[in-house]
């Protein structure tokens, strides 16, 4: 894409309110407008990065044999009263239209439990893995922390349902190598910790997957050499004599929540009586699990995480563009570009009439992996450098652009 | 897809409350679940013709020079304020929250106005066009029409930001014929006409597409041989003047309108102060267009009017799979499955273990373009036949594959 057509620009001034790093680099990069205090619409390069997000997820849902959904976020207050949570008193964030009429989705265990009533009737039917990109509402009181806390955001919710505890356990089990797996791709594996949190009725803990990072709203306790994590509301004597923890190796950190998982067991399927018939005929209440990852969140965490003085430093797997070439001489570049195209780069093509100095300090702030100059000094060749790196390269048109496929 | 593994089913009960025909069938071959009136939920096969009809448009808009964004649901009332649109008297179908604290988002002119305003400064910055596929939330007095009329739906919305009149304009008559391509690529195109409604303040008459279906909720008079429409509301003397039609040559019928496009002139861009430096450094308003088509009522009007007796009948450019392999034979299928796949064809494979006229009944009720039958009878053959279709052919795999493609 040519950058002179691209409607959004880097800009300098930013909304007096936000205060929350990842969102002030989006702002100025043009990733994202402020709506309002924890709202955000995406804009052309934001957008990019969470359908990159978006691709990542659906390819590892899919290879679990999830199938894709789309459900409503108008929530209707009959099934959440089944299960006894319409109640502000019960969920403090519920986001109501006017006198109740309907909710807006803060999550969709209820719903989805509600509809599977149609489609589980036997073990036959058993397991379904469910899931979709839906936005849920929640009206945080706090929401300084930018994307990392919104009041609207699109999650990747699946959902689980199966015959068994053990079932959904082994399900639960397999899920963790999953995300620990997303994780990796999206490039903040390293930093990524498995962590026990406070549970739910039916099981003692739930997971955390928990990014350690001093902008993070969680407080953890990390043993580096195994890799395992406790969130401080269940940091205590019982928990580390369960998890065969000591004190001594752990490690207090701030971290952000950037995936969570749970066993739901019957919390949904009995008040809204989601049954089967198992293999002797008996009518049995189905056990799930929900297992979920917010897409602006992640976007947000890796930008806290990767940003550097000069702005966003994107990894691979989620760039809006994976290289962004940069002509310091009027039309230099018109060539390469095409090529690069006819390649199969996504580039993000600077052909704007703004000084050089401009053109390179945008490329650092919008953080694109590779950047490629052609410039009277280049000749026939092409500076290569990646934004991680100090050093730049001369290489030929083909190095470069097998290098920045 | 394996059918046994696809967890929704053909349902023969429906919602007391549903009486549309579009949503009946869409329920019956299990593509949406109904959450409450006017609200709906999609299911796999629902959510695959979604995202085909996506696709197409997407495309669409791309090769325009659209942008994709994608804006927040939640509505600072401030903005809606200053255009004077957040009272329920002057957009009735408002969802807010409690204490009107936000708005649902009923369509998106005012918020992309606003933003606009961060970067649109000089004639140099214009056009604009960004687009998005987004939720609109209406709180429909009467939801009867099934995804017709859906009090939340997602819908395709293009917005323009231009200079002058003029090349706005020069823009509405190029998506004119823009639109008409998307209907004719969805399989509509010959029932669907360009059609003159009401205006804004800024043009005498704004464009419909109305497709000719009698579900439909609006009325039309059609010329046939002009293919040109003229909508109810507009329907008088100085209309027909103006447009050089004869009441002797209209046809009155009932219509679904698939489309809309506005010629919005300085409406949102006066109020909310949205200007441009222009050639000679006055400051004037930005002029824009604004061009809508709602996916669940194009999918819903494609329904009304392919559907048969026996079901579904799925354009092939969106439907949720290119072929459906019935097999009549455990396991007889399998190796043909697997070459489909390897060729790139998109197959729903019914390997269930239910009877020969359940599986033809589901194929028929689901609408896939093409059945092929693999049974005892076929041997090394392929028992092909589209669904539009009455008569089968006996295919060789290789002919019946280049077939399904």
């Amino acid at each position: 894409m040519r950058q002179s057509e691209l409607y959004t620009k880097t800009r300098k001034t930013l909304p007096k309110d936000e205060v929350a790093n990842n969102a002030k680099l989006l702002l100025k990069a043009g990733f994202v407008h402020k709506e309002m205090a924890g709202v955000y619409s995406y804009l052309p390069l934001g957008l990019r990065v969470i359908r990159k997000i978006e691709n990542v997820l659906r390819a590892e849902m899919n290879a679990i044999g999830g199938q894709e959904i789309l459900m409503s976020s108008l929530q209707d207050p009959q099934i959440w009263k089944q299960t006894n949570r319409w109640s502000d008193k019960e969920i403090d964030v519920w986001f109501k239209t006017k006198n109740e009429k309907y909710g807006l989705a803060n999550t969709h265990e209820d719903p989805i439990t509600n509809q599977m009533k149609q489609y589980i009737a036997s073990y036959k039917d058993l397991p379904i893995y469910a899931y979709q990109f839906q936005n849920k509402f929640r009206n945080e009181p706090r929401a300084k922390s930018g994307l990392l806390r919104a009041r609207e955001f699109i999650m990747k919710d699946l959902y689980s349902f199966h015959e068994t505890a053990e079932d959904q356990e082994h399900f639960y089990d397999k899920i963790k190598g999953v995300y620990a797996k997303i994780f990796d791709i999206v490039g903040i594996g390293k930093m990524t910790f498995l962590t026990f949190a406070s549970g739910q009725p039916f099981s003692q803990y739930s997971h955390e997957f928990q990014t350690v990072c001093q902008s993070g709203e969680d407080t953890i306790y990390l043993d580096s050499k195994s890799r395992v994590a406790v969130n401080k509301e269940v940091y205590n004597k019982p928990t580390l004599k369960n998890l065969k923890l000591q004190s001594k190796d752990l490690q207090e950190c701030r971290a952000i929540e950037v995936g969570n998982i749970f066993k739901l067991g019957t919390k949904y399927s009995a008040p809204l009586n989601l049954t089967y018939k198992d293999r002797d005929g008996k009518e049995k209440y189905v056990v799930m699990g929900s297992y979920g990852i917010g897409l602006g969140r992640l976007m947000a965490a890796i930008v806290e995480i990767t940003a550097d003085v000069n702005g966003l430093v994107w990894p691979a797997a989620i760039a809006p563009f994976s290289a962004h070439l940069i002509e310091l001489k009027k039309g230099a570049a018109v060539s390469f570009y095409n090529q690069l195209c006819t390649r199969g780069a996504e580039v993000l093509y600077d052909d704007r009439e703004v000084s050089a100095g401009e053109k390179l300090k945008d490329a650092d702030l919008i953080g694109i992996p590779v950047r490629l100059v052609v410039s009277e000094k280049t000749g026939n060749k092409v500076e290569f450098k990646k934004r991680v790196s100090r050093t730049a390269q001369l290489l030929t048109q083909d190095e470069a652009i097998r290098k920045s496929l």
